[in-house]
């Protein structure tokens, strides 16, 4: 979190019948979602997923939540409950199962498939436990029941943690599409049930808090995507997530009434449409499926190529189908569809693609123009239906923004609940559930930790701080080396620039200046290395700024010989 | 452009009848939009305006129009037209005056005076001609006609260029508001007139192509706002574009009808409303606006602020207040609105500072959540109108990205233009208008020119691309100092690195690793500097991508003593 927590220290002891919640990610920001529950000593979390970085973060791959809080009771841990299998609730697990390989994950099979592959990557053999919705399982002191839940991948839930402080649902990531593809609704009978029995805490997703009214049905997405079928003459091109099996379904369905034949590109998309296929989740008529090396032989009317980059990701195929950098030439007539969403941020990418393909004579079909995405998240309206149904006796939102996590609390209260029952933390806030009463305590230490490259947690805002000076400034190095006690510069000084300006004759001038400089110093007894590098960067600092109004980075290096 | 135009030479020579067209800016891309028209061995300019870069573009300021194809011609210049008085239309003017500073400025009363104030900052006095909607003026072969077009900005118009090559409609900027504020229509009768007459080319405005229908009317704002203002118990800070006259008026309508004060904030807010006053485009009622020393002594419910800063700039009034760096201190209850579009490549500031604000307990209104926002620029609807009213021999779309001009030239096909008869060119593409018929004949070198700071052209693709790698990894420096012919290391290595780690200790190993190559390459009789600085190059750059698994920038200084 940027924002420090004020006037929090750290929480005082948790009485015996208290129930301790320590959210590390996912609160003030969308992603790297993670909750501690601390009961009897005991902790179970819930998710442990990966933050994607912001312009302003740059270099960086991932953020992981701080584990600051929790590393030395790593021993403490029962289990990591996963509610689902998105890069943002599981795509940490790696990065504490270094700390602590036998934390024992719990989920439902998919979701335990797509992250035991994933672990794979990092040779990681973890110890799982699957489970699924309605069932019960104790984990030390915290007794869970799972609940169904409907979103943008297969297999999601809820759980329900019954401690002897209470009873707390956590909803994970959910919407309420009452016509769900798979037949498998959010179980708000379920959660009415948990209800009557009494929930002292909901903690709620807030994704969509801020939209009025009720996600459309995936179901609806099918007409539309059939209308571009139909209209296709030549090749279509869907990019959409690689955990999105519904979607995918639609597409396999289309290409199937349309007579063409399905390509899946991109390693992430054939692995998971493989592992959703094998556990009876994608239904996959025989022959429909194609390998990449038979597209060639069959007619632009008859190919169906399913990819991922629909975020404009540099490096995927859809990009570098945009830039004419990929085995698949885009022609005019081809018909590229984008069955996503666009993340906030992405803009940029995901337009420049849509241009590039545009600019060969593609159609592009996107979320702008056409109804070929809908949300997993539930908006306002559905948000309601929880609220109402719960009927909890404390609410705090998870998984926003703040714009998103204030929009849900006003719901909160529209439906009845006393503000000062709606507990409104961020990242690191302590929230104990005491006598039925939620409420913060206190903070643990939690800030961004970067993982960049292979290595975790070295970059930090020092560096990020140098790296947003460099992207936009660049930097001149200068050395020379001088014998102080003669007086004289004995080579040097030399310039070095990068990112600074392409006219590099400019740089004759400061050198002389440099030189110059250093020569009246070392005159007047300046014989510390320290004080002539100050004299260099005053001296290129002046000249950068009278010359060009910049201010990029300044490295002197003098060398006494 | 990044493309470039393969096959596309320089253009043939013109001929006698015939009238050339070549976009310097605004055809691929939103902004910097700029044509030049030629004739009988004359030019004319339609606007000169600058493009903001997007984030691959780092530490650029501004991008201009390339000057290159016309800097040999400047005399040849009869005038620069100006449709409206946006950046993106009159940004770049100051720079082409600095080639040659008396080339006639023609525009309304709106357009020159921001002009003029524009032009005042760079200590530039421009020659004038002010012109005004239904008049005709001739410069040189150019017989020009304007007419009046409604905007996001008052006093725009769109210019009928006759020839004896034939007539040519330019749009400028418009919408189709049927109930404008102001009264003062698109003059879709003047459009017909011509068409009527014959119109051989029709330039248009492409920016909301791809939307279908029509732009909401800016009347429909005002109950919206109106509301704002009824529910806001304490201060309300609007924040808009500060050349939207219009949607200003209405919120000084509001204010004036809820008892609240208006202030200004912001020197562009303050200036841009005080030339629309003094000209009679926006009312303020007596005593309705205040200094901003005034607002303390009155009660919040009494205070209207309107700002820029709605794009989310990082060093705008809004932006600090939502830090918490500014005098006006957000408190809960507090209303907040963007007044304005968002601008794509903006999400992640606008996100930010919404959050910002909603942290601190501020409402924030924006149009992801109410109607407090219409467009400038007519959607597909509206688009129709113009081509069934024009019925053009020849249509090219302008102001666009690809995905835009395609859109447009969608719609100019369904309203029964041929295909042949649609000119989908870009930036540098010289297009030819001879005997009835316009198409493309060749190109012209056109390039981004970047301003960066006081410099205009020094930072090119070359430092970009520097910059991008810095600001993604950052750099380090080797500095050792070699007497080759002894063989020895005299002084260092020395390492420095900026926005690669905070882990400084890391870097011991490496200096040792640094130090022992050197060693063995002299012994191996490596003695000049060029290949000892591709050693040390080699062993820094081997290290880090074994340790870290990324690519700094390595700046190895060799120097031999």
């Amino acid at each position: 979190m940027s924002h420090p927590h004020p006037g929090l220290g750290a929480p005082p002891p948790l009485p015996v019948e208290g129930l301790r919640i320590i959210p590390l990610g996912g609160l003030g920001e969308i992603g790297r979602n993670m909750t501690v529950f601390e009961h009897d000593g005991r902790l179970l979390i819930v998710d442990c997923g990966v933050l994607f970085p912001e312009t302003d973060q740059p270099g960086v791959d991932l953020i992981l939540p701080d584990f600051t809080a929790i590393r030395d009771r790593l021993d403490d841990i029962e289990a990591i409950i996963l509610t689902h299998a998105h890069e943002d609730h599981i795509g940490a697990v790696p990065y504490l199962l270094r700390e602590r390989a036998d934390i024992p994950l719990v989920g439902t099979r998919l979701t335990l498939a797509l992250m035991v592959a994933k672990l794979q990557e990092h040779r990681i053999r973890p110890v799982t436990l699957q489970i699924t919705e309605e069932e019960r399982h104790s984990f030390g002191p915290f007794d869970l029941e799972f609940l169904a839940v409907n979103h943008s991948i297969p297999d999601a839930v809820a759980v329900a943690i019954r401690t002897s402080a209470g009873l707390v649902l956590h909803t994970g990531d959910f919407k309420m599409d009452q016509l769900p593809l798979d037949g498998r609704l959010t179980d708000l009978g379920g959660f009415a049930r948990l209800g009557l029995e009494g929930i002292d805490l909901l903690m709620s997703d807030s994704t969509n808090a801020e939209v009025p009214g009720f996600v459309t049905s995936e179901r609806e997405i099918a007409p539309v995507l059939d209308g571009v079928f139909r209209e296709a003459g030549k090749r279509i091109i869907v990019a959409s997530f690689a955990s999105h099996v519904h979607r995918v379904q639609q597409v396999l369905d289309a290409a199937e009434a349309h007579g063409r034949s399905v390509c899946f590109i991109g390693r992430s998309m054939i692995r998971n449409m493989g592992v959703a296929r094998d556990l009876g989740l994608l239904r996959v008529p025989p022959g429909l499926v194609i390998d990449a090396r038979d597209i060639e032989s069959l007619p632009d009317r008859n190919i169906c190529l399913v990819c991922t980059g629909s975020q404009g990701e540099p490096l995927s195929a859809l990009s570098r189908m945009a830039n004419r950098d990929h085995a698949i030439r885009i022609e005019a007539g081809d018909t590229v569809v984008l069955a996503s969403s666009l993340i906030p941020g992405n803009e940029e990418s995901v337009y420049r693609v849509i241009n590039g393909l545009t600019r060969w004579g593609a159609k592009v079909v996107h979320k702008g123009v056409a109804k070929v995405h809908t949300s997993g998240h539930a908006a306002a309206g559905e948000l309601l239906y929880v609220l109402n149904a719960t009927r909890p006796s404390n609410m705090m939102p998870i998984h926003g923004e703040w714009r998103h996590l204030r929009a849900h609390a006003a719901l909160a209260e529209l439906t009845g609940l006393p503000a000062e029952r709606i507990v409104l933390a961020e990242d690191g806030m302590v929230v104990d559930l005491v006598e039925g009463q939620a409420s913060i305590t206190g903070a643990v230490p939690c800030g961004y930790v970067y993982v960049d490259g292979g290595a975790v947690g070295d970059v930090g805002e020092s560096s990020l701080k140098d790296r947003r000076i460099l992207g936009e400034e660049g930097f001149i190095t200068i050395t020379a080396v001088v014998d102080a006690a003669a007086g004289k510069v004995i080579a040097g000084p030399d310039l070095v620039a990068r990112g600074f300006s392409d006219d590099r004759a400019a740089f004759e001038k400061v050198r002389k200046m440099v030189a110059d400089g250093l020569a009246d110093g070392m005159r007047n007894g300046m014989t510390d290395a320290g004080a002539l590098q100050q004299l260099v960067r005053r001296i290129v600092g002046r000249w950068v700024s009278d010359t060009y109004r910049r201010r990029p980075m300044i490295v002197p290096v003098v060398v006494e010989v």
